[in-house]
């Protein structure tokens, strides 16, 4: 018996629970998680389901087949538990590469990482003793972050890399590269957008006065901090915190939040509606 | 068109969400809406739709008799946003019912209320404010409980009331009237059950030196403070805060916790799963 | 005995708490409560204490003389638990002003209302419910705004109003009427500033697609939304909230995030430091 | 220049802020941050200082000593930031240790750790990557186990431990250990208490159904689970969340609680008042 993921997204219109659910049994197969959402602002329909089934994946494909080509749908069938082939981006900052090898290795995120890529060579021995291999390349003017990012994209084919995680990589990637990676790079901004975008975000918090700081997890788009937001957390602060003491305090959120985010994206639970995400938690 | 929410819980099969989701088409509905569950504690299987249908409602039972037959159902068919009626029981703490009355009046809480019934007098000009019919019995020795008692079930009988909710009455229900209101009532307990239970929470909770304090929703049973668990919240507090403190801190928790857990209980999203409960938020 | 609140404002030197600890061992006073702050930013220190003494107010201000002067200080000492004279401005959305007249009769809110002033009439019966005069003034046009301006001002001063609560009002003040009103107006906005400033702060977190949403109390200023921040909260949403719907959930934080605010600011807990607050909690 | 901190506790009476301001200007300190608590329950008072001065230590504790006797109280001084000498036990859960030495390594956790004591191997990489002594003694049976808290207490001796961090260490500590390290043992419960004591809290918390899960740092002492509280956090789940899910979403809270606990305890910010901590944030 396999356990299965499946996702389906297409216009919305009726009827599609109940062809779904007959192909799923054609299949034979049993429902044992769905979610669903009709979103008011596009028209569009979401579903995510979890299905026990002895079928292989060919009969089961044979058995959707009919129901994605009526309702024109984009859909992904995949097993439940698969590490996703993920290439993780870092410079200095180790909190949230350690966070993401420390629950990738406790079997509670199901990603595989066929690469940590620097441009700063401060967390390889954090990589090593997590057994995953590490590239340090600097990133100093227009031609070396030009041959970064197309070490990033060879990367990407040589391992089908499936997801993208910027974990406090601080170089703003080319909107070329942006596009290449549309829908499948993650990245942590340490704010709790839409305030405090671009630089020094907790130096602004301070600033401000804010009584709350957080961190944004959301998809990378060329439009700077601007991309569809996946997970958000806060922490609660007062006037006593300098910017450097928030930049502490805020590391516990930035790491939670950004392993969160790629746990979902991993299970198949993030959608994109327009300019927001479905989370089908 | 009729907005309807339909309610369904029975042994858990394969097949069951197909079936549904048939009769469903056949009634000429639309799913809008849609939750499912199957617990692996109990074998059940509950789910919660939401169909807009043009269908009246015999002709809607009519497409769903088979499937609800087969599968030995347990249903409810309801029309979204039709008001509960709901019999709130008092004593002198006026926050959940100003919460409840408030909300109910502000359109954000599909609950009636034919009757405020209470112990004290001290909550009858609130309830007139709000236009509540409000009746107050003293309850002083065994007799004039009895008699307060009898009244609540003449009340449900009398109303056809669905809810009963404890909005602080600081009586204990004798196991005769939980079992006669056993899953259609509900309390709030001023404490994160199961700590602290019985008199006094607050002042428990200072002795112990918790860093938190909490509410929490539950159905109403003979077993006190053990009913199935709808909602709980909890605010932290620290070392100054003395048991009086406690008190007035907790009050905003209780009430916002009542009202969550009667908001989703009036819209059919609490079900019964043994000694716990699913809530389809 | 009397109980006493005492704030002090002066620049940062070393010898302050023990030339303050002075003056009130004079005045025959027992410290029960003492917070104080070095700003860093600003080079202010900041002191809020509570003083049991059973000194009368002119011999403890005598005591009090000679430190001030020394220092330079700003400073002010009430009676704990003195209502605050508070003037309340409303529109139609009655959740913040319910609030804060419950809280007030519940003996929780040491604020006294001589007037809640409105540009609608909707709130009169909650107003008078509470036994709190209400007056209703058209705002249509520049004339009739003006004319609302000076009859703030009149009652501010006809009152001698200590404090002004925007609890929902939906009209700008002018720039002019901020100035005279100069860190004695609290305004709720209802987003997490710094995001979403400006009208329709909901439809604006519904369509970026945040997964939380706030509320947030600041001084009034006329840069708007930009006054320091005194109080601010959040609750969690996801993909399936409406704007509409965040407008009812965004409401509980809203209230509880005012009443926060002006209980604070009525124990003389917010400090201006700068464009930031103290909050001694 | 040193930075100190100062930590006083005495039966409360009137006058000692001043006495002990005026000790601190004799020592020709400055106070940068002061907090103070007279506790209700049991008279006592507290005080925490961080105090700027080029005074060496004897000449600061000369100054002090007139007041602490006069006012017969305990004390500490200390300077800020000197890392505590900390013994950690372990067995084989992995993320509070993970948490505790890459907290420690980031510069954000002022502990030195002279040893992780564990009767399992497990952890054993884990400490050696961040360089850290780690020994393993099996605890089967009474004897190796008498034998473990032996050598803990050679430990505590040889290296003049100051606290012992249970993280996660899954044994039961004699009496006379407790006894032993009164004051200064920490433990972590993976539930919110009082709720849930004893083993197996996820399960319990499953079985209940709470909407809520937790964790507490507290002290050690003989009764089990009930020792002084210094630190709560909960996050929420829902009934989907089967036992095994609690212990993964609850690693987060207990990692984080036990580590911030560490925090205060190494910057001398918890006193004992009774069964309840002081915690001076």
């Amino acid at each position: 018996q396999t356990h299965w993921t499946l996702t389906l997204v297409c216009e919305d219109r009726p009827g599609i629970v109940h062809a779904i659910s007959g192909a799923v049994v054609d299949a034979g197969g049993n429902i044992t998680e769905s979610q669903q959402f009709s979103s008011h602002d596009t028209g569009t329909f979401f579903m995510r389901l979890q299905v026990v089934s002895s079928t292989g994946r060919e009969a089961f494909e044979a058995a959707l087949a009919p129901v994605v080509a009526r309702y024109g749908m984009e859909w992904k069938l995949d097993v439940v538990g698969r590490p996703l082939r993920t290439l993780v981006l870092v410079s200095t900052a180790a909190h949230c590469l350690n966070d993401l090898l420390f629950r990738q290795r406790a079997g509670q995120l199901p990603i595989e990482i066929p690469l940590v890529l620097a441009n700063h060579p401060d967390l390889q021995g954090l990589a090593e003793f997590y057994g995953v291999p590490f590239e340090h390349r600097a990133v100093v003017g227009a031609e070396l972050k030009a041959e970064f990012e197309r070490r990033i994209l060879e990367v990407v084919d040589e391992h089908d890399v499936e997801l993208v995680v910027l974990a406090r990589y601080m170089q703003i990637l080319s909107p070329e590269l942006c596009a290449a990676l549309e829908g499948r790079a993650i990245n942590i901004h340490h704010s709790f957008l839409p305030g405090f975008k671009g630089a020094n975000p907790y130096r602004q918090a301070h600033a401000r006065g804010v009584k709350l700081i957080g961190a944004t997890a959301h998809f990378v788009t060329s439009d700077l901090d601007e991309g569809p937001i996946i997970e958000q957390n806060v922490v609660r602060v007062d006037h006593t915190r300098e910017a450097a003491d928030l930049v502490a305090i805020g590391q516990d959120e930035e790491s939670r939040t950004l392993t969160q985010a790629v746990r979902w994206f991993a299970e198949d639970r993030v959608l994109l509606d327009g300019a927001r995400t479905i989370v089908f938690r």
